[in-house]
């Protein structure tokens, strides 16, 4: 199936795109940090994670405002409220957000507060998604599906692409196996094959992948060392009280003692780190 | 995690739902054949390939007209072309007509031409679609989402159910696995599973699972002796020239002499048949 | 790798293989049913067991007496006592005896008590055992390894084939999946593409896949329906004591209304019981 | 299943197990590095790799001298020849030896040419020949069943040290999932995971996982990062004439390239190096 997949492809275009989000480039030399809660759950721990995330020199801030949740009964997020507190976060901490987007419906409104928009893994197939998303010059994050196979996630992106969208940036997030000591498998060697067949950047989410955050700094610095672009982290004041995913969540001194070994990857593999440490 | 699903289980509702179409009921006594060509390509391929369904005894008719492809670049669907094309056979043929919906936004116009509408597996944890879908009263086709478990599958169900629509059917339509000689491997055992589990009935995918037209029968008849209330099976005139998955589509001889072995197997687990055989 | 396997494969050999045990024909028109305990744990246990068994019509009795535990600490099976008890039941009942092989060691032991070897799914590719069951003519049950694909358990048949010995029957007993509320998943369409690649006979194991007594009637008949030659079916009187995979065993209940109703699957697919019911 | 393990695991031994060979130590802060080709094939190969291994500063050689493979026609190493050739290159580069271990009926004559003994994916539950080895002294290392969980892999390990061999080291080389663009997933969260749950050393084989050179040195690199004791890398002077795994074997250049960079990174996740590089 040499042509499932064309526009992202290493043959279309032989340079890497940048991802540029006002002074930020992902794919470029540095290595960019993505981090905040899972979903926005409250303007308290909102910002007070969003501090622990500045402080620590994270380039972008992440929060789910609009969730895709197994069940419907489950929480589906904070919708509008939650962008708005996105929003004063933005000018708080002068931190970039992005945030999940599940229906094409809803571009206009989270384009008014957001600057990068989600794709998440059980929507990596949802083409009319895909296709409006195309239609838009908003960077998006990709992230696989976690049935989905590499070429696939490559013809995913493809339908962004297609569409005149090119700021497309690559999430693997963990595959669905047999492994039950952790939640997903993280297939690292997504790293390596994706940069070779793609000019996309890529970026690596271990949060998800692990399901536990014990296991996240170990996967977050492979990640760093295969050559991904940046990481998407979960990062949560207060783990223990997260309505969605917070056992995954590093805290503040689990987060903060995380991003020097960060650096020392980064440099171990010639990338240059998103700022100086403090 | 005893509470992933809860409108769809047998706890919430004892008895088994019958979804009914005109005089058709899925999920009582009479095993239900829908057969088709996996995508409307032409009005002559699609009358011819009608005729052999009705013939052979199937009760509904599938043909997809917006088609959820792995690359923007693969043919699409006729779009609302495709839906004339259907409704002109259901007049012809007295046929009830299944086809797919991928957008929540298409749901008007496809109604006018549809009796019930298919979720796709790429689409199963789409959940913008399944809550509008749960809005409708339309008869709904819910396929497994082949990197998601069975019930994952029964709490995308919920989100139909939650909106008022008990009207949904669910379709095995096989896994991924590392198994590389079929497309994707049949999880015959969903199929005691959901039954034990859940009160919706369920039909067997046995074509995209198979990927080829040789190992259709088997799975076919494995199914209804396994409990499934019926079959979806992609049938063709000419697999051959199909745009899409012609490979697994079953030509009008094989189909021709699948359907009394099916008739045999049904009344050995004690099911009636759908009409009586020619 | 069109070349992965050869002598077990239809180009090799055109015709259908027939493993032979005294009268009985394993690859021809009638279907086999072999039954018992997953292990031998007692004579009480398993002459009652047996009993059932033989009753109700199996053909073969099935019992571990070398077993291949995950855990060194789990009861290893009986060993030689566990030999002897078979070979009373044998000639109490008249029934042959199938036990599983893991040490190429105590091949001439078990041979002097059993009539057929089985080797387990997590022996698939220990190839000096293979080997050296090729230099014997015994009767062998080859269970696909639970990570393994069709191809490569054929190519696991060679190694038998190859060193002389063509009495080899596969068993399909589940493969590794993500899939969580069954043990495995059982690959169904492995019957058919099984019984396209090669000329060895194949029976299914529904117990080990399904790991629930309550889904395994439902898979049996699946199997049945599908090609299968046989069952290998774990039954136990007292499946709540037993120390390995209760869980899984039919009770005599449940093994006693299983069998005529696939007598009637097995009738349906123009196969012949293996004796007349009672 | 919290007892599925014992042996092995963190409670039963609070202290890092250090595994030695003369005077390498796998499990302490050295990072140690196996490399060599997969299956020993000829004299002139084998010395000439063996110089690009020692020379680069890797610690101990590895080569097939027994080989499992899938099918019984492909080349099963050259047996003692081939462990004669190991010893002489023992002698001649002053490397230890790790060769593969298929039959206990073996263990005596490669004790004699042996540094240390391997045991296989395919043999990873090949529990006779797990005990055999729980009775010798030497040291062992143990690869991961490519269908087993991780706590499965420790259960196997838990065989060998209920001998009374506590010298095992485990070996991660990938899973089998769905990704086609690679021979098996390297399951990179079992670094971390393994690390947590057990006191055994751990080493990782990205060869296998990747089935491609050029995907080899990410995952490499990535292994250390997260946490791993070592790696046993396929190197080979000729790859495109090996007969086994050629394809996924590094040439003296990529070696070469890859150790200073390794270097780098063990140093930025605080490990020392084996020995100073040249």
């Amino acid at each position: 199936m040499t042509t499932l997949f064309k526009y992202s492809s290493r043959e279309y275009c032989h340079e890497n795109t940048i991802v540029q989000l006002s002074d930020i480039k992902i794919g470029g030399p540095r290595i960019v940090i993505i981090a905040g809660p899972c979903t926005v759950e409250s303007q308290e721990n909102l910002m007070a994670t969003a501090k622990v995330v500045k402080v620590n020199g994270a380039n972008i801030l992440r929060g789910g405002a609009f969730k895709t949740r197994t069940s419907p009964d489950s929480f589906q997020g904070m919708g509008e409220d939650g962008l708005k507190l996105l929003s004063e976060v933005r000018q708080e901490f002068l931190l970039p957000i992005v945030t999940e987007v599940i229906d094409a419906n809803d571009i206009p409104l989270i384009s008014e507060y957001a600057d990068m928009l989600q794709v998440g893994s059980r929507n990596m197939q949802n083409t009319a998604l895909l296709k409006a998303l195309g239609k838009t010059n908003l960077p998006i994050i990709l992230k696989r599906g976690f049935g989905c196979t590499v070429k696939e996630w490559l013809a995913a992106a493809d339908y962004i692409l297609a569409g005149g969208n090119s700021q497309v940036v690559l999430c693997e997030r963990g595959i669905r196996t047999f492994e039950d000591s952790t939640r997903f498998s993280l297939d690292i060697l997504s790293v390596p094959v994706v940069k070779q067949l793609s000019h996309l950047p890529l970026i690596v989410d271990p949060s998800h992948a692990a399901g536990q955050a014990s296991y996240v700094p170990a996967v977050a610095k492979a990640a760093i060392a295969a050559g991904a672009d940046g990481l998407l982290i979960e990062v949560n004041i207060s783990p223990e009280n997260a309505l969605v995913d917070g056992k995954q969540a590093l805290d503040e001194a689990a987060f903060a003692k995380l991003i020097p070994e960060l650096h020392k990857i980064a440099r171990a593999v010639g990338r240059l780190w998103c700022e100086p440490l403090r």
